[in-house]
């Protein structure tokens, strides 16, 4: 059996910036512990709110790697 | 009855800039009347298009706060 | 019958840099052939990885357009 | 900040007759108290039912306007 | 055990004429055979096309009735 | 391969009268240029206010068609 | 053909006390007709209101049991 | 026009407790300044965890209410 | 009234070969019971795992079929 | 503006053996007079029954393909 | 970069008394191997059933912590 | 606490044959690393194209297994 395989994770990434640097987060802090990330879905974007302004921006991703 | 209870608003912000400027403009136009914000949840991204180029940028937000 | 009608497409826009930029450059491209574009609404935001960094962004628009 | 900002309701509009109808008491309840209304979306419809035939059309429809 | 319980089942109307009407005829079958109706919920409308124009308006309705 | 194939459109019809209008328009808007429209499935209801009042019907229909 | 085949049916238990409770009357309502239910899913929880009170749980559950 | 009309709003009770003490806790609340509450729908389930243990739990709801 | 009306059921086949079996297995039960089987829709597609095997296909599918 | 830009439609193949097999019909229809097609998702499984066997298997796809 | 980054994970707890008891046994067992829980989100409801009785309660819960 | 824990995982199975071949793969390789596989759920069934021939299926499911 040599047809790939992959596993998909979730993960938050925060930004108190931008929703982008969000998902970059997450998926910089998943490159630390998982090699071969591949692709991610964004599933949800929400945040905190303070004082009336964005204070924290949170993206949910689903990250693919292949399992080797 | 001490524990607290939060209102979710929905909110349309718009932007001629980006779906992150209509974000926060939603936010900034619910803070001027109500206290407390405290989270936002992205709901829809849309926008109008006009001579072939991205016109206004239209995200709905739900906006909770707690209810004093 | 003088009632406009509209027909929806869907776009995936790419880019290396943002969404935003990906979702322009879904409607930039369909503007080539179509005339009378008129709104989009995000489906879809997905992209993939290289090297534990994003590399490509995606965004999956329906683009509305009147139909002449 | 001059960007328009839309804030969405959720109105329930019922008649004996239609759920056009009904969606139409549901803007025209709104509109007595509300400026600005501008457009609607169907989230439900659904219906009483009595002697085996229709009693109540039920719509409820996401009513948006412009916050002054 | 006194609390009511109810049972819901899916029925197909259709009609020649509108969705309303096929609703209506989804809802008369079902009180042929079943009492105590007591409320549907549109579930999906869709239908056939012929020579261009609508042939059959379908309407799918959840039908809740009282378990006696 | 005689299997019969199907392509599916979204158009969105418009009326001043009643959402079954709107979706009589979309498809026969949609017969004057392609031939063999089989069936149709209603998508989205929405609509614009204006004076308190509908003052659009906007539904979004996918309509199939067999692929010559 | 020795597979187990299964029929799902649609159930709304009620109760005055709590949604458990009226997911349970469901399937005792059911387990008085039907032999062998064998799982449920919850589809829904709402409720009715009285003088700002909760009056009434109402739970819709999928049952499905195995087809002798 | 003498065919009732409701609004819903969207409320997120909470409770050290259970999810039914919640959904109590956000009615409760919402009797306070609005009245003919009628029924609500539960749209979500969450909570927080402190120390590996369920801290709080959080339940929103939709909250229908007849409009005068 | 002669528009036909019709009645989904839900059935879940199992199979331990194959989704399609099991979807196989599901029509084939039901056609012992209820004439004029007409149309199916795949719900769900689920199954068991017993030594890191799948042991049993499951497939939940809507039968629809014409009320007399 | 070099980045890629692809375009989705949507397809329903239909087989008397097999969703496979109509999946791939739709595939291959597409390809006839669409080039550079890349990918597919499977949107819906249903079929016809006759007798009370499938008759027709039945699957929607979105197709995309890189826009030259 | 220092914006906290969180992984969800999907558990599902038991229990043979309530859907309550079976979200804290899912959170409990979690809280047995990773440290930081912060918050879950039901995902899903269900229950085995014997003898017409609910013999377990199942609940399908994201937990997400923190990764420190 | 001995009623039984399970976790869920999302794996990606591919082949170059069919689906039910991703979705068998998706679950060897699981059961390679993890213990008392129990379950799967299909979430997602996709796949690439190539020279208007399907290249890859893929297949998204949820696999669960009891927590020891």
């Amino acid at each position: 059996m040599s047809d790939p395989v992959y596993k998909k994770i979730q993960v938050v990434g925060t930004s108190t910036n931008s929703f982008s640097e969000a998902a970059a987060n997450a998926i910089a802090r998943a490159a630390q512990t998982i090699r071969n990330l591949s692709w991610f879905e964004v599933v949800e974007q929400r945040g905190s709110i303070s004082d009336g302004k964005i204070q924290q921006y949170q993206v949910t991703v689903n990250i693919g790697f292949r399992v080797e």
